[in-house]
């Protein structure tokens, strides 16, 4: 399988797209974006470009699309204006696989800039957006043509599934379950995969350039971890269960693997260190439950949200609809779609009553070394 | 009618659609490609950036999408190899209405960059292609961004219908039978146009930069020429024919207008010396056939095409529907369309059959003053 040919997000604004079904990745943006203002904050004031180029990679389509740009614009724009300095004009990359729905971003755009001047009365420099399809393990941008890449829920997918994960059998993802290579292939494909990115983007980036990527991680050193296995586990639970039933051949879940990765905040540092390009100014490591109707924090609920609340299974199997979709299509299939989600949603709908179930994410800002 | 919403070529790989019905448009590509070569090698001698920036302006979504670019590259590679220098860096803005289907483009890209490393054997600078939708008439790049614009065929279309053409009754463009206060009112707002997108320009492209444009046009002084209007006055009387058989309401028809130009040599020379920020290197005036299976040669025939050839009626009339569709069903909606295409087919057919037929296209080749 060719991922570069068949990962995207479900496209469109029906019940099943990304669009309307990525209020998880939202939730995520706004718990880490005091740290996107504090790099875009210290990378504007130390160069003031008259022209500031940024990028969003992995941009998907949907309402999360602008929604960061919209931010970084809005935290410049107050510089600026404390600061009594010109608004420097915008570049503005929109960066996802080919197979994204761009023409979708592309008719949302006029709202966005309205939205921008309505809510910047005092004015905001001129804004230029292109949309930039191609994979980020490999070069897609022009040398030193980048001031801040952002990219968020986008890294945990692999270039490629694993070489040698043959005997990962039942399974989907890496699991308790899974044989010791299983977990040695999947590691090594994060290690090139992020060390591929890290040297693509330390090209494309100017001196001093900044970056901060959120992606699916855990704490724990084991790759084992619930955190991060538990959701495909479920997944693969229904798969399972449906190969039992003889409407999935066993040989055809076998060969079944996600191109996905949750490194650990270790195993992070540790490759951009090797790397060499970029220096760290923070990693952070956070929480947020797979329901996307579940109170920020954790153990209190919203009255007015617990009745959504309470069809958690249906958001969460949503969700994971709109960005694994593709990649079961193409492997079994459309035919046994809607009954894989309708039995994983029964699944999680059980494991949310009785469990505390988040995922786990994680936070890195660098800076380009000179 | 906002043009910038509704004025798109008819998407996806249909029948219908601008991908497959855009032969015509394509030998205007080739007929000026040598304008085009000569206007960037010119350009990459005189600067041989590290970098060259060529935007596409009008780049729809087909065959055509990536063939001037092709040539583009192509040229200045073989410019590289002649001179033994080292190929630039090649960033590729591929422009259209927000509507265009940017996503059919983008799914396209690595056939291109496939073809471009077979044709050119000894290499190709690394291609960066991005996609930038907003209309030409207002700022779409950064300031000085730009080294090479090329457009083919789209600067015909106007931002809007002219004001003040209620009185232009059974017509839908100037035509013989139109008041000389619509004739007026298209050539004021094709100077209003013009000089925007002049002005635009001037601003995103560098000090000698070039500009390679093609359009419709006439040779004529007189707007209301037969080169220019007649193969809307074919399509009004389709319209006209069902307005009779009360399948389309006459106010209907009285206040649908394209919003389209053909400027004659001397109008165009006049705004550009007028906005005064290009010098023109060369203006030349050229005819294609209606028929994209005519042959190149306007009295020779090819036996191989000659029964294409026999069905040109049908081939003008959806390479008409291709481009002017989504016009009409945004005002008189999707019922008439068949039946309007129907019938402009036939009258294609007979006209086609008795005169000679040919666009006229202008292709001006123009330099940013310093």
């Amino acid at each position: 399988m060719e991922v570069a040919q068949v990962l995207h997000m479900n496209g469109g604004i029906g019940g099943a797209s990304y669009a309307n079904n990525s209020l998880v990745q939202q939730k995520v943006i706004t718990l880490t974006k005091p740290i996107i203002e504090e790099g875009i904050t210290t990378l504007f004031c130390s160069t003031f470009p008259r022209s500031l180029a940024i990028a969003d990679l992995g941009c998907s389509s949907g309402p999360n699309t602008f929604f960061v740009v919209s931010e970084i614009v809005k935290a410049v724009e107050k510089l600026c204006q404390e600061l009594k300095h010109k608004s420097p004009e915008y570049k503005v990359f929109m960066n996802d696989l080919p197979g994204n729905d761009f023409n979708n971003i592309f008719k949302s755009l006029e709202k966005f800039k309205e939205k921008l001047r309505v809510e910047m009365e005092t004015g905001v420099g001129p804004c230029y957006v292109s949309g930039v399809p191609g994979s980020f393990y490999g070069r897609v941008f022009p040398t030193r043509s980048l001031h801040f890449v952002h990219s968020s829920y986008s890294l945990h997918w692999l270039s490629t599934v694993p070489q040698g994960v043959e005997n990962n059998k039942g399974n989907i993802y890496m699991a308790s379950t899974s044989p010791l290579n299983v977990f040695k292939a999947y590691y090594e494909q994060f290690q090139r995969d992020f060390t591929l990115f890290l040297k693509c983007r330390a090209e494309e980036l100017v001196e001093g350039g900044r970056m901060v990527l959120t992606f699916l991680g855990r704490r724990s050193d084991d790759p084992s971890t619930k955190e991060c296995c538990y959701i495909w586990e479920l997944m693969a639970a229904a798969l399972n269960a449906m190969v039992l039933q003889g409407k999935i051949k066993e040989e055809q879940l076998d060969t079944f693997n996600i191109p996905h990765y949750n490194p650990s905040p270790y195993e992070v540092k540790l490759e951009v260190l090797k790397e060499g390009s970029f220096t760290i100014n923070r990693l952070d490591v956070s929480e947020v439950n797979w329901n996307p109707f579940y109170n920020w924090n954790v153990f209190d609920f919203e009255s007015e949200i617990s009745e959504s609340l309470s069809d958690g299974g249906y958001n969460v199997a949503q969700l994971m609809r709109a960005v694994a979709e593709p990649l079961l299509v193409s492997h079994f299939g459309e035919a046994i779609i809607d009954e894989v989600f309708s039995r994983y949603q029964e699944i999680l709908t059980d494991r949310m009553s009785k469990e505390k179930t988040e995922f786990t994410n994680i936070t890195i800002s660098l800076t380009r070394k000179a």
